[in-house]
């Protein structure tokens, strides 16, 4: 608990750390309360060896059941990082940074393993199973992002993959059963172009006790919207965020083309039932 | 770089740290590599402002568009534990631990802001947004239970959750829009019950370059039914994980409820479009 901690607070709250938060620390929260999405780049490339290291922090989060219904494309070469960045609505950080693993949702394996000994694999077509492949994905993506964070590289996550996810699956040669839920980017951070933490909604947004308190929303929402336009119109973005949130849900046009990702899960063999 | 290293690896992969692995070291990865789920507490509580530590902590992680699309209920009361523990089919861990977190998928807040703004919220009702919700409620909650680690307390997600989620939701009080998505379970280690690192696959089974490459499968699994084995015995439990893939997949009685998760969403108020 130093200064230095409670800045790392101030940077994510507006307003210093919550009471007593500083109370407890280690390296690793100094690691995660540092987070910025990083879309500045160096053209330096990441070792092999880092993308090992990076796997094996994935593969130690945890995963439902033990079924380890994910895995992960590593994507260096330049030209495929193009054709995907294109997809993603030609996102320039994907074409400077050296690495972008893109998570998948996974029941290959485990289809060709019931297969082997049941003689269905019914369990496999319910909404559930891709569900918890999701969610095997990201907690397994996010254990590598805060390793390479910990390495001292920069990561942004790339949700628009999924603006033609049939498309992605194409490049990688992505076998039904298997769905690119999102990108991670990889890279040495461009220290001439620096990224600021961003503030989020105070705790009492989003941290309920024993039962849902939905009433004390909208106060804070109105305070959010104050301290965020600072750091938008500094990144040179919009600088309202229930502007952005409506944007993203008042329309399907909002979607991008995500409108479609029911029908890219059936594509590929998912059925969501 | 420390033999002590090459041990967590040994843990992980069940033959020593995967070639140039241990090149690159953090206290992040020293955490990470040490993941163990634990079920097996001390009644000792978990104070409020740890807590707030793990919050802010999961408030760290990215979120897709800073959209901020979940949030968490943290269930101290032991009745409400024990109730919620019969949900998830008696697991008796969730009457032990101190403090259960309910990850929820909230669209809640997300749909007020844009109500106020737009004339519409159509958007909020295709599987994009559903999706997004979930995969912002996994980031946050991996920062969390690292987090709790790195603290020197144990967690374990409980997907069981899931076996009933409308009871869950009757339970926390959850508005429409709002789903829970898993618990994660955070408490003091019984030192007299300890527990093992579990292995995983081997890197290549879950790490594709470039393309999706399918036919390295087997092999590595044949291997894997091997090291676990092990494992699963020593913790009471039958050895083999393809048997346990095949038993989740192999028919709907395999998912214990799960199968009316879409439906359950619906009538939480998500169309899954």
């Amino acid at each position: 608990m130093t200064p230095q901690d409670d800045d790392l607070y101030r940077g994510r709250y507006g307003n210093g750390a919550p009471v007593g938060a500083l109370s407890r620390w280690s390296d690793v929260l100094s690691t995660q309360l540092a987070h910025r999405s990083v879309r500045a780049y160096l053209p330096d490339p990441v070792p092999e060896t880092t993308i090992t290291t990076l796997v094996a922090a994935a593969q130690s989060a945890s995963t439902s059941g033990n079924l380890q219904l994910w895995s992960v494309v590593a994507v260096r070469d330049p030209d495929r990082r193009a054709r995907l960045a294109e997809i993603a609505g030609g996102q320039q950080h994907m074409v400077e940074a050296p690495l972008l693993l893109v998570w998948l949702a996974d029941l290959y394996r485990a289809r060709r393993v019931t297969e082997d000994l049941a003689a269905a694999t019914e369990g496999a077509d319910y909404l559930e199973s891709a569900l918890v492949a999701v969610v095997d994905a990201a907690l397994a993506a996010q254990n590598a992002a805060l390793a390479a964070e910990s390495l001292g590289l920069g990561t942004v996550f790339i949700g628009a993959l999924r603006n033609d996810p049939l498309a992605v699956a194409a490049e990688l040669a992505l076998p039904r059963h298997v769905f690119p839920v999102f990108g991670l980017l990889v890279g040495h951070p461009d220290p001439a172009r620096p990224t600021e933490v961003k503030p989020r909604l105070a705790q009492r947004a989003v941290l309920h006790h024993e039962r849902y308190e939905p009433d004390e929303v909208s106060e804070e929402v109105l305070r959010y919207e104050r301290l965020i336009a600072d750091f938008y119109t500094g990144a040179g973005l919009p600088p309202s965020w229930t502007r952005r949130v409506a944007n993203r849900f008042g329309s399907v046009a909002g979607l991008r083309g995500r409108d479609k990702l029911r029908d890219a899960f059936r594509r590929q063999g998912f059925e969501l039932r």
